[in-house]
């Protein structure tokens, strides 16, 4: 098997595993309890919210654990405070976790409304601007697109946001950037910003919300007040442990699996090209785009049907984000395809563990696929 | 070690744990995407919904896997159809996860009252019939007390609060209830359910929610529509199939273990009599309550401190809900105890793994530090 679908999930790293594992059987006391033992279950959690802290350079803020990307992100955008009717601005590129939650916004009576993207799937930062209004109370932007890899500009798009609406928060969904390139959330300066474990080598079931220093949010969830009374629930000592290991052995490995992930996907990229020539199209922009993720078009195929064929030879890839399979794709309408491409998008997405001959293969069967389906394809 | 804080959370399964094990190592797919790994996974999930639903006998609605407790109780208050400004009555013995809820809703403008319990722990019947109006819209009454294991009738709540209110919601906390007591919802008759993995030996970070075909709730986190629309979030297979697992489990051994944690905890209960006499006082009434928990209180000690004193011998136990140990008890005021023994609470709970033997040396335990600290306590 071929794994190229890491943007939808990851293999959990042996250490983090194995955490996991041992803490079922030996370290599964209630943190909140009072004995030694939870009061280990206790630092455990301290310390991986420290660790991830390090990692994010998080020190305006706290680090609150959840239950992964989406609890983060519906956490983030209804719990950030805003005043009545005023404007959320939310980038049209948006998972559906932050997507849906703005819609249910509309529906409460806010001014919701969703900021243009450019064909690589990045927002539109002109587009943008011309949304902000000195009422706008929220905006949600992720840091990298899950469906191209475009890197938006955080820092810059945060500072045109106060610029214009200096009491706006501002949430970026970091889900498919933590771990894939390097994120200062000081240096950034969002608000709040939202993680998930699984997409870095971690268990699923794991994420966590940053909230800056003097970011008003209200909880999710209310209960047993944990999370330093920001997110109620038994806290998930095991998960917590495991997630903060994946990301200690993510940034351990940071430099050497940039340069190998970004490797793989510019040489799949160039064997593409050179293969199939204009019967292709580059959907990621690879000058400015996270290391992991390739998206291409194809000429006069439907994506999930290669996606099939590509399956026959065990190689399995995304078409658009894996979160919602279910429903046909909003994205692709947004990246101004032409019609006979637009049904074409096939997403290649690699981790560490993936191999150049992995590309090569990859690379050979597709362009066969596209052929053979090109050719039986109505033009 | 001897561990009597069940209620609080158990240990993992050896079978549940190592599912989960093998799952992130093999089995990490991403549930929504579209290869045969991915529809493997998804048939995971359904069997292991199918496998809740039978042990359960859910098949008068659904079950939607969240990420536990507090995450399914925050969805029944929060989602279930509520008329504006109408009745909701919730039990004073409720968990934090409920109360807290429904705090915010009485916040929102809802007429939020809270039905008094019994000094078992169990829900005043009497006094919860006066609270029911015909615009009553939701109820919450928990079917087993994780403070002294008392069991209420919830089949008979849920026919009171119909009869006085018939499209009034009723939900029920069955946290402690699952795997203890026998619970048939299609008999009870509640419109939704509560459950969690971690108090029946499957890993933290896993729960679910049963609703009722027809009942209307709404969803707390929006995304990508997973669980059949319910619950976004990518499914976490893993877990999920571990809880499925862990229940399986419990099912299979179910009339085996209720006899055997009713017989430890009731000879705990006698050992404790029988040492003590009249300086402990039975919270928990055995005639009537879940097998797994002896909730008592000591005369003239303070619980935390002989809990303390009981951790010197290993012995791990419970000052009523672990999952707020950080915050004064409200729960202690609710039982009308003495003032001399109010401060004395302390809940042994047992699970499968504990032995006879245990019980003895608690027993002796705890009744020299009820008499070492008693006597040296101001009276």
């Amino acid at each position: 098997m071929i794994y190229l679908d890491n943007a939808a999930t990851t293999r959990v790293y042996e250490r983090a595993n194995r955490i996991l594992f041992e803490s079922g059987d030996k370290f599964y006391f209630n943190a909140s309890a009072l004995y030694a033992e939870a009061a280990e279950a206790d630092r455990a959690i301290t310390a991986a919210r420290r660790k991830l802290s390090d990692v994010l350079r998080a020190g305006g803020g706290e680090i609150y654990f959840t239950s992964g990307g989406t609890e983060s992100d519906n956490t983030a955008l209804f719990g950030a405070k805003k005043a009545k009717g005023s404007r959320i601005i939310v980038s049209e590129g948006e998972h559906d976790a932050v997507i849906n939650p703005a819609k249910q916004l509309a529906q409460q009576g806010y001014d919701v409304v969703f900021a243009p993207i450019k064909p690589d799937g990045g927002v539109d930062e002109e587009a943008f601007s011309k949304l902000l209004t000195p009422n706008t109370s929220l905006v949600s932007v992720m840091h990298v697109s899950n469906e191209t890899g475009a890197v938006n500009d955080i820092a810059r798009l945060v500072r045109m946001t106060k610029s214009v609406s200096p009491k706006a928060l501002f949430h970026s969904d970091g889900v498919q950037a933590f771990g894939k390139i390097k994120v200062d959330l000081r240096a950034l300066g969002a608000d709040m910003y939202s993680l998930s474990g699984h997409k870095i080598h971690a268990p699923k079931g794991i994420g966590a919300l940053y909230v800056a220093s003097g970011a008003s949010v209200k909880p999710l969830l209310f209960g047993g007040g944990q999370e330093l009374g920001f997110r109620s629930g038994t806290e998930n000592t095991p998960m917590i442990a495991a997630f903060a290991a994946a990301a200690e052995e993510s940034e351990e490995k940071f430099e050497e699996n940039y340069s190998k992930k970004r490797g793989l996907i510019e040489h799949l990229a160039k064997l593409l090209t050179n293969k199939l020539g204009e019967e292709v199209r580059l959907v990621t922009d690879l000058s400015s785009s996270a290391p992991h993720i390739l998206t291409v078009a194809f000429r006069g195929v439907r994506g999930e049907v290669l996606a099939h064929e590509l399956e026959k030879d065990g190689i399995l890839v995304g078409i658009g984000s894996a979160c919602s399979s279910h429903r046909e794709s909003r994205f692709k309408k947004l990246l101004g395809l032409p019609r006979e491409f637009a049904d074409g998008i096939v997403r290649f997405s690699v981790s560490e563990f993936n191999t150049d001959e992995e590309m090569v293969f990859a690379a050979k069967k597709a362009a066969e696929a596209a052929e053979k389906l090109s050719a039986v394809a109505p033009r």
